[in-house]
């Protein structure tokens, strides 16, 4: 690794020195669902996100009495490239309707009873124009990492990573590309709802920004301060507190997954506790998940962002647990097992 | 099509006549949608689903008060062929565990508040064995299959299909082996976890099956009874009768899907009110929906039955029944739309 400014060195220890899973309370795991009334192996996936929830909680027998999913909220210089179809006010707008419960996320955690939290990351403030500045200095963006972190403060025993910001997108496809080349085209898609002409205009913000910035891409941290933004810079936080201190992840989409990618080229096993909650349709998702190395859990065909992706594989996780605690075993259920 | 046994006149009028679905509802869920606080098209298959809700409830304002997974449950004298990893007392032991809430099914119900309804099909008295008499006789298919409409009876505004039978995975597969042609071994898996001498006896038993009763496969209900099993033939009527009487289906796994492919033999368009609600890992489950020109929600790698995925589905659904219900507007909201 080159020379990286020292306000990243804290940042690339805790992403390097990672705490492994535990596999003893995956065994537990296994041995009781060994047990329950059914094939070995037939709840597929569900059977491997209970796994995943004792591997990262660290607990033989995992829980989710407080699973949360958080949206991280920020605003972009290339906003005003004219790269999305709504214009900057509707992040703050968008803010105010998560809280006031009118967001498809607030309604989808209020049915399923996932505790949502709103970070909002200097909205007033957007990070510097890619195609013509960086994101964000150094010192900002180690700071916004590290505010990050207290995502997880509240003890959540699941946390989903969700993210909000207009202009967003075209600073994911750019991240994307810096980290595993080719060019804005190969990476970015119409967001909120682009006509061709503004793909064409986030296509060529991408570019630019890629042409500007390119001698800072030698280190991941470096990439992400260039391009910023915000939100990723505090999913990246929240991603690495999480793994230190227990908490499965649930990343959502296309944005999110940046923060993760970040993770992923400083060190592959810092991502080892995130679940990949679905592919989005949007640009290249499925693409960067190959990348990672991950399948997606779900592929419905969303590209809202805010959680929502997220939020739906929390549902599936507390239902996989359900599960698990709750059904009858063979011998409680004098049901007879494989012949 | 051939001379057919008049005891099926009916319930081929049934499945030919069908009503079409509600295009004005839907065109009144998406002028409802376009007004909700997110990007148009942004919940994808969600939205799909409430689109779907409406059509086929034909109701403007689709509703999910009532909502209901049925488990039909029968026995096969092909179970005497060694082809399940089970003894054929578990379909009885199983029945015993959904209505005592130890099974999977029942935890998901109970979780997501569905309702759920076991129909026991005459346990006691196994189908014929396929390899050497016909399942049913035609008088018996037919009775099923009426029996099958009731569960309509109780107004459930969703209605989820799923079985149980110690050897149904072996009747499904010789249905769609005697439907789209090829042999036991293109449609044959493990079922609830067969060995590979379990797997050769299954193949095996498909075969012969075929071989015996290969004459009679000249109308798809013909196959039915030929084949079985009672809870195909009861799953055949719940989904008629659904379809007449405004209620949408979610089709579950490999079995359930029998009951579909034999609707749409007759007449493809008499599925149209199915969602299949995932694809299951068992024996061909995905060409078979690609036979049935269907696009399953999920992908989970389950092969439980007992209306496990189609549970799922019903979740999904109440969800995007739930946010397109109570999702703010741009104008309640005060968010800007797209510029």
């Amino acid at each position: 690794m080159p020379a990286l400014n020292p306000a990243f060195a804290d940042i690339v220890e805790l992403l390097t020195a990672v705490p492994d899973g535990d596999e003893a309370a995956v065994a537990a795991v296994r041995k009781r669902d060994a047990d329950l009334t059914k094939p070995g192996g037939s709840l597929g996936r569900l059977e491997d996100l209970v796994e995943f929830l004792a591997r990262w909680q660290h607990r033989a027998v995992p829980r989710l009495e407080n699973p949360m999913v958080t949206i991280f909220a920020g605003n972009h210089g290339v906003a005003d490239r004219g790269v999305s179809a709504y214009p900057q006010d509707v992040t703050a707008q968008m803010v105010a309707n998560f809280t006031n419960g009118g967001a498809a996320i607030s309604q989808i955690c209020g049915l399923h009873e996932i505790n949502l939290r709103v970070f909002e990351l200097a909205l007033e403030l957007p990070t510097g124009d890619i195609t013509r500045e960086p994101a964000l200095d150094d010192q900002m963006c180690a700071a916004t990492i590290a505010y990050g972190m207290e995502a997880v403060a509240g003890k959540p025993d699941l946390i989903g990573l969700g993210e909000m910001g207009i202009g967003n997108t075209t600073i994911a496809a750019a991240i994307y590309a810096a980290l595993y080349g080719g060019t804005g085209a190969d990476w970015v898609g119409r967001g909120s709802g682009l006509d061709d002409a503004g793909l064409a205009r986030k296509i060529d913000a991408v570019d630019r920004a890629l042409a500007l910035h390119k001698d800072s891409f030698d280190h991941p941290l470096s990439i992400l301060a260039r391009l910023g933004g915000r939100e990723v810079a505090a999913m990246l936080g929240a991603l690495i507190a999480a793994r230190h201190q227990k908490v499965p992840v649930v990343i959502d989409g296309y944005v999110a997954t940046a923060a993760a990618a970040i993770a992923h080229a400083v060190n592959p096993e810092a991502i080892d506790h995130c679940l990949f909650a679905h592919v989005a349709a949007e640009g290249a998702h499925g693409k960067v998940l190959a990348h990672l190395g991950k399948a997606p859990l779900l592929d419905l065909g969303m590209r809202l962002g805010e959680g929502t992706g997220a939020a739906l594989g929390v549902v599936l996780a507390k239902t996989a647990l359900h599960l698990h605690a709750n059904m009858a075993t063979f011998e409680s259920a004098g049901v007879s097992r494989q012949v």
